[in-house]
């Protein structure tokens, strides 16, 4: 069986991970930046080495193309943007992973069936324009969102017609993309597995909600005659968290963001407004949370805004079939589980049937920070399901 | 029984409005602003109107004095500094309420017994240097906070000497002082009385709590690993509201400003902190409440820093008698109250015996802001109680 090397991959990770590095001892590699199309100026040069023709579309996708005997098209991907202080692993794993994997099929003289592309997709974490664009553009899904982000793209030198022209010509050729990602939380970790076979990616909504309460002096206002905004959004907060456990153990509910106002330690809030966000892979139990949250909006004197609407992604059967073989050939552990963040496979799913996601664990299921990490060992286990995946796969 | 002229008081408190008058309908007439100096020129003209003689000492606190036929003083007061967008009555009743009181006395060729002062306390409200400056200089108590606001007395061109010589020389022959404020809350309204006794004023502990949980990603962390500690602060701020009503009707808790940390709408809280503020006129019931406080901030995994602590204020039942009989003679119903506010009355009440307070009713029970009212049907009885108050005040 084909084996990565180990070493080399590591070197790759440890050589991208300086570009962008910052005081926090996390990297800072955001989209477009200086630090971006430095990293990704390695990234063709990886490419290279593993005889890839490398192309660079017209949003900064970088792409590196393998022939194969037919012009049926697989596609291996992610991204090698990071958030501001983020870790070594998210996405560029995926990247350096997949381009790891076809340069030992290259060592090997393996002919495939299929033409694979290694796509470093641009603009995933949406820290500078919006996510996915990248991934979005390729499959050309980004257009509606033109109008909206149109001052941003500016401001990084791109325009509405270097997202259409990125739209990949050959969309009907490709039959199947798979992407490798750190898991960024704590499941697989706690199940003691070692790769995650993803079956969804969660739907996702936001909403922004303002509770009306009466401010007040926080002194000369007796207790019973209070109508205390904050103390208001704490019911909802709590009710909101016990039904969506009530409702659906897939269905998570998170109040990140709060302002109680005027904000005076001396005065009662009599206005509060605080971000509700639900994500769930069953699309139904998003909509019953969001009808009890819109009912305690009535009964709190609250109004509401949605700011995102994400339906669920499914990934295919074949492809979650196919990452299970490899993993059981290797002797490894694996778990079908949905993944809480959105990654490109959601955007490629859009138009591509067979869409799979290998997950490998994250230590304390922490990402997104310097302290995010990825055990050597884990990064070589799930390398190899993604290189012995991309063999089976290539021979359906 | 003599009376106020209602159209006098109303046309200086109308023109003392009109000092600092913002853009939102309301007053901004901070202590030490221009507008606060041009006010007391007004002050100053008015009290020289009834034939007090004027003298501003070097905090400027304005203070009229009408010689009586002993040296035994009595001092009426409060403040005409406001909030940022604050109302028209808040302390300016009082000030106005007095000179007016004083205006009829002198019309009317009544010879007191006592020495009155008119005081019209500088920085009450504790906006740009602290709060009780003026009260708490004139009584000598301000000299250990001197460190702590040394920095901001500076800007403001006071010297710690300043606030020295402006302890008053003759404070062992103060006898009485008698405070009318706006009640700055619903009571009166709601139980439709004329008058307020004040009997007491709250003691006030504040703190900054700090709730630990772990930040995490909202999508990934599924509902049963998380410590969210915002959840957390919202289970703790349900508690603190219950306990407090179960312990003493006459205590309030309020948190009234909170933070979530990092503060983005897909990232668990890993961090809140939050203002806890504790009145009561109990010192036990505060004891008890706080107590309760740092027992949940065990269980949940809390750091507390107390960030004030002032004990309850008494009032004297000779000026609360007195104050009750003025209101009976006039026909007007009263009742005691506690005063869930700080006010000037409580530094002076640290060295005169008798201090006392009045209350008017405001409406919906709202104050610093520009929707801040008292009827003017209110404030001429209140002011009626106030000069009928000082005569009988001067004869005990």
């Amino acid at each position: 069986m084909e084996a990565i090397n180990l070493e080399r991959l590591k070197r790759h990770l440890l050589e991208l991970a300086e570009i962008g590095k910052d005081d926090t001892g996390g990297v800072s590699r955001l989209a477009y930046s200086k630090e971006y199309y430095h990293g990704i100026e390695l990234i063709k040069k990886w490419m290279e080495e593993a005889s890839l023709s490398v192309k660079t579309d017209a949003v900064a996708n970088v792409l590196g193309t393998r022939k194969g005997k037919t012009d049926r098209i697989m596609i291996i991907g992610s991204h090698t943007d990071t958030v501001e202080h983020g870790g070594i692993f998210d996405g560029c794993l995926g990247v350096l992973g997949a381009i790891e994997a076809l340069k030992v099929i290259d060592e090997a003289g393996i002919e495939l069936e299929h033409t694979v592309m290694v796509a470093n997709w641009a603009e995933e974490e949406g820290n500078v324009i919006k996510g996915l664009i990248g991934s979005g553009s390729f499959v050309g899904k980004m257009e509606d969102s033109i109008p909206a982000i149109a001052e941003k793209l500016k401001a990084y030198g791109i325009t509405p017609e270097d997202i259409r022209k990125s739209k990949f010509e050959d969309l009907d050729k490709v039959e199947k993309y798979l992407e490798l990602h750190i898991e960024q939380g704590g499941v697989l970790e706690k199940k003691k597995k070692d790769i995650g076979i993803v079956s969804s990616i969660v739907g996702e909504e936001r909403y922004m909600v303002t509770v009306l309460g009466k401010e007040n002096h926080a002194g000369t206002t007796p207790m019973e005659y209070r109508d205390d905004a904050l103390i208001k959004a704490a019911e909802m907060m709590l009710k909101l968290n016990k039904k969506c456990r009530q409702i659906d153990n897939t269905m998570v509910v998170t109040v990140g963001w709060i302002r109680a106002f005027p904000g005076e330690q001396n005065i009662i809030p009599g206005k509060v407004k605080m971000t509700v966000e639900v994500r769930s892979v069953r699309d139904e139990s998003i909509r019953k949370l969001v009808d009890y949250m819109k009912q305690l909006c009535g009964e709190y004197n609250c109004s509401y805004e949605q700011t995102l609407a994400q339906n669920p992604t499914f990934m295919s059967s074949t492809l979650m079939e196919t990452v299970k073989e490899a993993a059981d050939d290797l002797g490894l552990s694996s778990m079908v589980m949905q993944s809480g963040a959105g990654h490109d496979a959601m955007m490629i799913a859009n138009v591509i049937k067979d869409t799979g996601m290998i997950f490998t664990p994250s230590v304390n299921g922490v990402s997104h920070c310097p302290e995010e990490w990825t055990e050597w060992s884990d990064v070589e286990k799930s390398v190899n399901v993604l290189l012995n995946t991309i063999l089976k796969l290539d021979k359906k």
